[in-house]
Formats: structure tokens, sequence, C-alpha cells
């Protein structure tokens, strides 16, 4: 079995790692798919989420690091694989993933959304708070790789 | 008992359309009451949102369709109608829906909101979801009638 | 609009009677429907839970007290009456209460949900929370009324 | 990848045969393991709920039934098998899922649960109501396969 | 104990007076801490949201108004009090306020979070809501103090 | 300010000891109290969930284990301590306990429960899966204390 996990990785968190890492243990290939949408304000450019992404998942031997626009069912057919992976950390998350994982499944019957639960110790952690704690000088390295880090550091070096 | 579907609808979908239908069947007459609100950004004007409305709801003989601005309460006051109808689909909306029909009832006492519960082949569609799958050319047609396909073809057509 | 309010009432609190008194003024005839289910151990019989509801409701005089037994969706058709009213107090409600509108519209199309949300101040308030308070002598008069309030003392005591 | 999934199915429902029929196709080989509790109180006998379940699987090649005892991660590897599916249709669900599959891989660390959301039509059925139904003749043939119904006819026969 | 309620107060509602005079009766000092956070619009200015706050808790001795900006987690260790106080309403804040508590504890080891619930009557209040209500001329007197709603009214006098 | 950890504790985890040992860097002084409920089903006896508490919590110089029975607001007053501690782990613990918080509050005013978040790694752990676990003979190390882990081999040891 192949798989996509797709995602905005802006930037890229010990949390998304996590996933990358026990879902490249259990399928064949990974493709972790960046979404491309324009009309989204992200702090990191197309460019630099897919090379931080390809600098922390080095090591994987099965994880490819690719991008796409537009729907993501569209991307499955092209990409001739239409497993999806997503994490899953709390409440708001599911509703939404639910959500998303059933229109997808109208929009093209064969693709099928499998969840993975975020490994508790990193439950509550997503890029957006990484980036309000980095924004102010906090201590992030227990939620992100080093070279995400000094990416974050400066992306907001020179204040706001 | 008269009663009052107050909403967005930008633009309706099947799910709307399945409370009208269920709702309709149990009150002597139901109004369906766009909110014009000009400081939220719509993808169709007030117009565009009522006409679509009235053409899906033809067939309905007790269903009026209506505009208001302004508070809520006030609407129902004015038309002399203090029942609201609402659906209900995720957790997500139960706690804002609960927020709003307590917030009604403290403004106005006689106001009270009664919610359905949204058919489970619909439990998860809204207007943004089509809107977002729509905008890149996705199937539709199993979120909504073909005349507000059609609507959602032209006003994204030419790309975004 | 006639309307059936189903429930154990085991015994009635403050929360339903909340409901009681803002749906009666919504429907023409509202019929508070007693559970009569043997297979569950309620602290009072089937007659003890009418005899404290018509107390507690003598001044509407649009609500009849009644039970049932077997299916709600029976005796609906029986009661020539199909729409229901419930209310919703926190998200653990909401799932419970939306999984049986949803089966009981699978069993009997006709039979409609409609739901109230209860007023903030009882929004935490159930049967059997009550009862644990009651059983070890706390103060239970702002959740019941009065003849509830005696009732459940005489229940309890003498001890456990 | 091959995969078990893991439960008490008494009986089997439409919601457990959705999950087998997409699961089935996504994987190798899917094994749907009946959970053998002696200490829970099941309607059905583990024999019988195994004869239901390979009666309305008989159409999957690639679908084994099985049963086991005791913890699921020992199961796991007895059977040489890491990989978990599990059903997801509500907040409620997705609490006590997160937790068993949290506890599961902490006990053995190889152990992954993917979640694959119920379809929206299937969303709020459970084997216990499905027998809450049936107890009292309702309708039951758009929750469970003609067989199951049966079934569940023969164990009401008679009264409860 | 001393301890820092920190929140945006844009304006104080009886929701937060509810939580400080609660707290204020179990800390020797409570400091209510404003957020100065300029990338964000707020309806008050921060010395506004000062005044206000500071006119409404004139009454407890023991509460002292301040404000902060950046890391919540620095101030903590620049005011030497690192228990902070926050309220919860509903399911959605509960998840929102675990992520922060979570995230400023990792930030900061001695930071810990003490959540009180708000009371029932006050449990779906937020100054977002009240000012949604104002905006339109609604009745207010029941969410917020009476200097707050003289301060409401000036701000959207002249329409909006 | 001293404060009360009331709960069940059948047995105490690491949960319950990380919430203890934050909550006593905080208050002056830490009961640790058992409820004594003869209604409920335990695993382990009052006096052997209070000797694993005194074992495990001995390090600790301002934390005592006491026993209470009946209502915990009766207790509260004769200890002459009205603060309540609770953990918070997932949004179904958090609705009974904020209905249990209220409750609280009605019955006695003075009686406030201040809720901390459990760390992320035992955010969902509970003494019954634990329980689950160890009958089978399942690795528990990372969920209890040795001394709890010796005492759950015990009390399971012949087979269920």
């Amino acid at each position: 079995m192949n798989a996509i996990y797709p995602g905005s990785f802006d930037p890229v968190t010990y949390g998304h790692l996590d996933i990358i890492e026990r879902a490249a243990k259990k399928v064949d290939n990974l493709i972790v798919a960046v979404l491309n949408n324009p009309s989204k304000k992200n702090t990191f450019s197309l460019e630099e989420r897919i090379d931080l992404l390809k600098e922390v998942t080095k090591g994987f031997h099965n994880v490819t690091i690719d991008s796409f626009s537009g729907l993501l069912t569209d991307y499955a057919v092209e990409m001739n694989c239409t497993t999806m992976i997503r994490g899953l950390r709390a409440v708001s998350d599911f509703e939404y993933e639910m959500q998303m994982a059933l229109v997808n499944k109208k929009v093209n019957d064969d693709v099928e959304t499998m969840f993975m639960v975020s490994s508790s110790q990193y439950a509550y952690l997503s890029s957006s708070i990484v980036k309000e704690v980095a924004m102010f000088g906090g201590k992030i390295s227990c939620f992100v790789p080093e070279v995400v880090e000094l990416a974050l550091k400066n992306k907001f070096e020179g204040g706001l």
C-alpha cells in the first residue's frame, strides 16, 4: 500500500514527524504532499516548506516530498494513490477531518482517509502555536527539529 | 405554529433544503430569512441568495423567502413570529448554536429556538465546503441542487 | 402543532419543568410521556413518576401526563402525534440525542425530534445527580420543586 | 499490508460491513477478530457472532473471521500483524478509541491503529441501538443484513 | 498563593467578573493582566480595557489590573507569579485552553494554569457576542456592568 | 491556600501522581481524599487504596492522605478547606467534572473546584484502563509506580 500525507506543513513540527515516521513503517511508499494554496497566507513559502520537510525526513528511505494545488482528490488520481493519511489530535480536529474525509469520498469514492492518533506528547502541538511562541523568542526546541527552529528564528528576527 | 429559519444561505445546499422540507411539514408557515450582513464577505449577493432559495423551494406552498439585517430577535418581533428553526450537524455547531439560542432568549425571552438534526447523509455538508470543492472544478451535484451548481460554476468560471 | 416530550423523569427536575413550560407556550398540546421500562431499575415507580409530574405541571392547561412502553415511534403513531420535544444540555447529551433522533426517523420517517436548549441555570442538572446529592442529605431545593424534594427525602430516609 | 479489525460484533451491522468493505480494498488481507470476553454479557454467543460475520462477508475474498481473548496487543503479535483498523463515528467514539490506541501503543510500540470514518448514513448506528429497536419489533432492515435481522428476530421472539 | 488572570477583556463581561470575584476569594493577590497584542484588532484600546476593569473591580481589595505583551510565560517570571487562572465555559474553550496550558508548561515548567468553571448563568457569554448584540442596539444589561454598557453604546453610536 | 484532591484512586496511577506533585507545589497543604463509597464495587479496598497512596506520596512533605464518605461538600466544611483540585484529561472528563463542580457549588457556595490539565503523556490514562491491561498480564510499568504494579499483579494472580 502506498499513501499520501497531505498538509500545509507551515512549518513541519515533531507532531508531523511522528505521523510520518509511524506511517512510513506501515506503507510501502509515503508521499508527504505540501498544499500550495496561494490564497492562504503562509509564513514559509512553498519551497521553504518543502526544503524543511526534505531535510527532516532524509533518514526515511520510503518517504518522498511533493506538492499539489487544487483538489486533493484530483492529486490522488494523478498520483495513482487513493489512500490518504491524516493525524488526529483533539476533538476539534476530529470534526473537521471527518468532514473533509466524507467530502473527499463523495467527490471521488476511491479516496479513503486513514487516521492515526498523534502520540500523546504531541497531542496539542500545531504549527501555529509554535509560530506564536517563536515570534516572541520563546523556547521551541521541544516542538520542532533544530533546522526548523533556526528557520523560525531567521523568519522572526528583527521583530514583528 | 409559524417559524423562521434564519441563515446566510451562501448558497443554499441540500443540507438546508432537508431542514426546510422537514420543518415545513411541521409548521403552518415557514419563513426562510436570509441574513443581510454587509460587514461579512459573501460569495453570492443578497439578491442572488434569495433568488436561489426561491427557485429551489418553489414546490413548498407554505415556505416564504425573506431577508433581514440587524438583530434576529428584532426581526422576530417585527414578523410576530418568535419560533426559530435551526439545523444541528456536529458538536462544533452545537456549541455555537447553543450560545446563540441562549443569548437570543436573554435579549428577548419570547424567542425560542427549535433544533432539528441534519439527516445523516448531510451531516458534514456546509456552504463553505461546497464552494471550496466548486472552486477547483470538483463534482458538487450530490451537495446542491442543479440551479445552485450552475450558479457556482458561473461564479468561479475563469479561475480564481 | 401537538408534541410529545418523552423521558424517564425519575424524578422530574427544574430542568424538565423549564422545557415543559417553554414547549407548552409553543405547541397546542404537550404530552409528557413517561417511559415504562421494566428492565431499567428506576428509583421511583411509574405511578410515582406520573404523580409527581401531574403535581408540578397542574398549572399548565395544555400539558397532559401519560406513559408508554416499547418503541417511542409506535407510541407516536398510536397518539397520532409525530413531533417529539427533547432538551439539550451538553455535548454528551447531544450525541446520544442525535443518534436517537436519527434512528427514530429511520424507523418511522414521519417522526421528527425538535430540540430545545436547557436554560443555562439548569445546563448541568440531571435526575441522577439530584438523587446522588439527596441520598447523602444535601440541599436540593434549587434542583427540584418542593413536592419532589419531599418525595426524595422519603425515599432515602432511613439511610441507603 | 495486512490488518486486524477487532470488535464485539454483537451482532454485525451495516456500519461494520461498510468498514470491512472499504478496508478490504486497501489491505492485502483483513482479519475480522471477534473479542471473546466472557465477563461481558453479549446477546449472541461467540459462535453466533462468528457465523453471522462469515455469512455476511463471504463475498470478500481477502477477509477472514477469527476470534481472540485477552489483550489485543498479544493477539496482534501472535498473528504477526500489528496494524489495527477501527471505525470512527462520533466524538464519544473518538475519545475512547484514542485512549485505546494510545494504551495499545504503550503496551506494544509496534501496534498502530488506523481509523476510518463511518460513511455518513451509518454515522449513528451501533449494535446496541439495533438490539433496542429489534427488542420491541421495530423495523431494522436498514441497519443490518437480512440474515442478522432474522437472527435478531429469533433471539427476541417470545418477548423479553 | 498569588495568581495571574490573563485575557483580552475587550470588554470585561459579567463572565469575567464572576471568575475574578471567585478567584480573589481563594488567592492572596490576583493580578488581572490585559494582553496588549497590537497585531490583533480590538474594539477597545488597551487603556480603555484597563480603565473599565479598574472601574468594575474597585470593590475587590486584593485585585490589581495590569497589562503585558509578548509571552505570558515571560510575564509570569517577571511578576514572580507562576500560577495562572482561566475560566472554562464550553468544550471548544476546553480544547484551546488545554493546548495553551500544555504549551505554556513546556515553555516554562513552573507555570501552572488552574481552571475555574464559569457559573452556569454565564456559560455561553463572551465579549464578542456582547459586541454583536450591542452593535445593533440590543439589550446587554444582563451581560455586562453598567459602565461597560455605556462604553459599548458610545463605541457603536452613530452606526457601524 | 490548602486544597483537597478527591477521587477513587482504585488504584493511584502516574496520572494522579502528576496532579499531586504539581498541585503540592502550588498550595500550602494538599489533602488527597479517597472516596469511601460502599455501593461502588472497587478493585482495591479503602485501606489498600490509602496504603498505596501513602507509599507513593511519601516524598511530598505537604501531602496528607485521608478518606471520606457522603457528600464532598460536607467533607470540605468538616476539613475547613473549600478548595478542590481535579485533573482534566479529555472532553468526556470535562463535561462530567463541570457538572460536579457546578452542583457542588450549588450545594455549598464556598466550595470551588480548580482544575489542572493532565500532562500530555498521561492524557488518556485511567485506573480502569490500567486494570484492564493488568488483568491479562500486559505491561503496565509506564502507567503506575512499581508498588502499584505489584499490588495489581497480586490482585489478578491466579487468573480472573
